[in-house]
């Protein structure tokens, strides 16, 4: 199952012709997690780390909080299914999978100023150094070893200032994310105080998934969108995106974690 | 509501120093479905079109089969409200947003073996001579104003083999899709024959979303999922990737469409 590619025939056209040729493709793959013996949801994602995935996914969407709330977990990564059994009673929510496709971030806007996200306000004063940055995306980038095969998955990275700590990647930008975070909940692997780089755009999603966990700077290869930042500003998050190799990067608010 | 991007003061960090500039990034707007007096989904998206996406959105979903089938459309670009009312009775179905989020293809693999989609089949024999797949991924490509602007949006056409017809822009590359058809379905554009472009990887979610349109040529910039090619394989239509420039494309299916 950690074979994330699967190689195709394909016809290359360039100027001097036709020719048949073998190519890689990132593998897609369903993933139903069940929770407390009942289907909750179908994951497309890349085929591996697949516990992760469903732990973080759940961590994410609320419906754990910490590693004691598993009492069961049970992985058929063969055919694709993860049980996992809690120890909260099930909380019947029509609202869930609403609640998911809006984004996890409801009206947008009107979302970030509701009361249970200042809970989420992240009040670290850690502090990375400009070239620390570029180092750690030249480490990031040399890490994406399918993406270079296929060009067709997404990778995120918990890091310290120094280097990559948890590395994961997808087909899914949202899924690379929750990978670490379900790695860090079933590990014990620390969180505060940390860095996450994605290779994907910053949406208002992405931003909130980073935040529930307190995540103090998110480093994107990619840009943000307005609203992102404008979240990441009230919540004190540290937002760097477009850091092109070691020449450039762009610091879109609380730039005073970059010195 | 037609401005997609937002001005915001940005930290630019270089070899030669730390310098206060202005960028421009996309805008990500919640706009909420409200389908016969019921709210059905908030979905981010980039502020324009917003008829033809949510028009889209419910045509992908199959909660419309037709423009007779709408009764009613009001609406509130400003407050991010679309009001649909249908000829249909309102099917209460509590899968509809888990087949969402499992990308509409239920549990991928035995999704497309199922009957629902025999219907899906593209028997179209229209070609398009490779020189033309080179001069319409060009135009495509300049005509991406908010892409050029923000470098955080997907874009997506409509085609014939010589040009654009429909074009859109959105921070998702599902609506950039949703926001063609729903045009093509509230303006009578004929969607026959015809090829759809996106700047976006190709997943099963998007080769089902075009697929139930009938469309028989899907060209990307980027590449597809090895499901994504399984499926187009199956269901007749020609798949076309990483085209770039005027120099190369991959074909990866149904290659015989391409002359």
């Amino acid at each position: 199952m950690e074979n994330g590619s699967e190689k195709f025939s394909i016809l290359r056209i360039t100027g001097e012709g036709r020719n048949r040729d073998e190519g890689l493709l990132a593998r897609e793959f369903p993933l139903t997690v069940v929770l407390n013996n009942e289907e909750l949801v179908t994951l497309l994602c890349s085929p591996s780390d697949l516990k992760y995935l469903a732990v973080g996914f759940l961590y994410s969407e609320g419906l754990l909080s910490n590693k004691e709330d598993i009492k069961k977990l049970v992985a058929d990564e063969q055919n694709g299914i993860i049980r996992i059994e809690t120890t909260r009673i099930k909380e019947s929510n029509p609202d869930l999978f609403r609640r998911i496709l809006t984004s996890a971030c409801g009206r947008g806007i009107s979302f970030y100023s509701e009361t249970d996200t200042t809970s989420y306000r992240v009040t670290s004063d850690i502090k990375i150094p400009a070239e620390a940055v570029f180092n750690l995306v030249n480490q990031f980038q040399h890490e994406s070893h399918l993406y270079s095969a296929t060009r067709g998955v997404h990778s995120a990275a918990l890091c310290d200032s120094k280097s990559l700590l948890v590395f994961s990647e997808d087909i899914g930008r949202h899924n690379a994310i929750d990978k670490i975070f379900g790695r860090c909940l079933l590990e014990d692997i620390p969180i505060s105080d940390r860095i996450i780089i994605t290779s994907g755009r910053i949406s208002s999603e992405i931003l909130h998934k980073v935040a529930k966990r307190g995540i103090p700077i998110v480093i994107s290869i990619s840009v943000p969108t307005n609203l992102a930042v404008r979240i990441a500003e009230d919540l004190g998050i540290t937002l760097v995106g477009m850091v092109i190799g070691k020449r450039r990067m762009n610091v879109y608010c609380h730039h005073w974690r970059v010195i």
